[in-house]
């Protein structure tokens, strides 16, 4: 017997998990084309070479590698920044500079799956390549908030910082000082101890940093949007994320009162993208993590009631009116109204539980000398010719 | 220095590609949901045992299969029909039945690049599961050619066929006579006797296929389309396919006057989906060429001028007019008008240089006092109010 199972971390999506997904898709790919952004596309596999030493050694134990068929080392794509380097490189006098582009594919990596970590996942990033303008930061910070604005989240705070505030710093302590958040003050200035620093240094460098002052180019970025309401932009001096990447700022998205914290972050990297063109290229990027921003807009109840507002379902009583059924469907779709029958022959009920099965928010009846049109929802009903009922549908 | 080229048979999508891309995949959609067919996703990797001897030994032979990090035998998705079989038998009680999905992801087929073949590659397919009605057929039918016309496709042929009309056929005189289209009657003539029969019965052979009668159930497909302007649905006994797989119905889409054949197909196969649920499950479906479809496209010339038609980029001549800009950037967005400008300090000049890299169909100049609105295509241009321009650009 087969295994009919899929591998651990790996996720089917049955229609109305893709109909979600592919809702807050369309929501942010709209917001980034309204800001210029364009979408790029890159190969799922590349050569090992290409992709490995740029993600640290954890990032070379969890990518998917492997000898194709024609004895090539290749890799899965493990993330897209990379691959955006690869394009830059490969078609510099082709791209505008500029170059603002999104992209939205699957990344592989070999997670931990206990940690209800997922091995193919959904990556949406938005960079601005070849700009060092603060310009670039604070327009890629104005989009994520709009992103998340227009998928209905409220109580939005921006925390930036910049990296050279840790300048001189090592490493291990960076990382700790950034769960200050998460595991509380005290606990931070153990963490220290325990990782070499006296009592007395521990909260002197804690303190110092919870002090620093903002270098101009943040303050500069986070005056851009004292006029905008409803979202906060907040220095956060003990912010780090990923050290080793960024150069400037770093910025992430929170949601207060949220249990699952950032739904995305992210951070100017100007030493990165000019790997294989040979040369310094600045950019700054913003990575929303898919999956939570879903966790956050169920938690939080942001999904529209019906993904599928728009659909009717056409019920025949007897054989004798499905051509007429069939006819009346060609005539909504003819609309852009989505309509459906059922394709055996079948009791209006069964009929009628596919609908409800597929969730539908509406039916159509057909009688000889009548259309009987259901609000499936509200359990209503009324007799109503074609023309009222596309009127209805088409609001 | 490191490789920084794509792998041969896989490629990077630029903006303006994965634009016409994403307007054919947008076109598709909209039609398959028209007709009640739901998204399904699947995941890129399978244990390799579920797929593999589902493709023959040509299929075994191209799959990309490797051991991934736990030491499980894995492959990369090589069709979307395996994986709806999987999806089934592993859902079977969740999912409505008839269960009509239509699935757009990647496959990958270690393909013969030289033969131009794509080693990663879309796939578009639409199939109804679990209905013997020839309903069924026709539903799949009406809703490739809607897919084709909504996408602008004109002179469009759909033959069909039925497998029974090759019973006891050996495969290799099928195969053959499949090419008759393709190759010319004398050509099949040929090959049919170098592969074993002689004149006389090779003649007999291809005479008796081609004045086949349709079976009861093809002639009503057919007659349902009768009435349909626009598209013809003709029947073609030489029609066949890959054979193995389809067990009634066969379809194939043809645009007369395009020199690549075929951009879909597809049929009834009625022992494939049960597979892993260890029953009969019947199904049909339409599988869509969709790099074909874009070559056509762009054959025939069905893309729409720009598809990028609501953008507009702002240029301001002064560094002192930048915060006028970025407000009116900000207020164009609002009205859903995508609105971009250019983040460094540079001249005019260069600031439209960018805007045109970009192919942005319209500019908008800040003056202090003024917006001068540019239509980038005609060169002309006029001095606006920024309601008027929204008023234009909103259309």
């Amino acid at each position: 017997m087969t295994n009919t199972q899929t591998l651990k971390g790996f996720r089917d999506f049955l229609p109305k998990n893709v109909r979600k997904r592919q809702y807050v898709i369309d929501a942010l790919k709209k917001v980034f084309e309204s800001y210029g952004f364009e979408p790029l596309e890159t190969p799922s596999l590349e050569y090992e070479e290409l992709l490995s030493g740029n993600y640290g050694e954890e990032g070379d134990k969890l990518m998917y590698k492997f000898k194709d068929n024609g004895d090539r080392n290749v890799a899965l794509r493990y993330d897209q920044t990379v691959p955006l380097a690869r394009v830059v490189a490969q078609y510099q006098n082709d791209l505008p500079m500029p170059f603002k582009r999104y992209q939205i594919q699957n990344v592989w990596r070999a997670e931990n799956t206990q940690k209800g970590r997922y091995r193919e996942f959904l990556q949406v990033d938005v960079d601005t390549v070849g700009s060092y303008s603060p310009l670039a930061d604070s327009e890629i910070i104005n989009l994520a908030m709009d992103a998340v604005s227009r998928l209905g989240f409220k109580n939005v705070t921006m925390y930036i910082n910049d990296r050279k505030i840790f300048e001189n710093l090592e490493n291990k302590y960076i990382s700790t000082i950034d769960k200050l958040e998460k595991i509380g003050r005290e606990k931070v200035l153990e963490e220290l101890i325990e990782k070499g620093l006296s009592k007395e240094k521990a909260e002197q460098l804690l303190t110092k940093i919870e002090n620093s002052k903002m270098p101009e180019s943040i303050d500069e970025i986070i005056k851009v949007f004292k006029k905008r309401g409803g979202f906060e932009v907040k220095s956060k001096p003990t912010l780090a994320r990923g050290l080793d990447y960024y150069t400037g700022s770093i910025f992430e998205l929170a949601i207060e009162g949220l249990s699952l914290g950032s739904i995305g972050g992210g951070g100017r990297y100007d030493n990165l993208i000019g790997i294989f063109a040979g040369k310094d290229i600045p950019a700054v990027g913003f990575s929303f993590g898919f999956d939570r921003l879903i966790e956050a807009m169920e938690e939080l109840d942001l999904f529209p009631k019906s993904l599928n507002v728009n659909d009717v379902f056409v019920a025949f009583p007897s054989s004798e009116l499905q051509q007429k059924t069939l006819e009346v469907c060609q005539k909504l779709r003819n609309e852009d109204i989505n309509a459906e029958f059922y394709l055996e022959d079948a009791s209006l009920e069964k009929q009628l539980k596919y609908a409800d099965k597929k969730e539908i928010p509406y039916s159509i009846i057909v009688e000889d000398n009548n259309l009987v049109f259901k609000n499936m929802i509200k359990r209503t009903q009324e007799n109503l010719t074609l023309e009222e009922i596309i009127k209805k549908l088409s609001v």
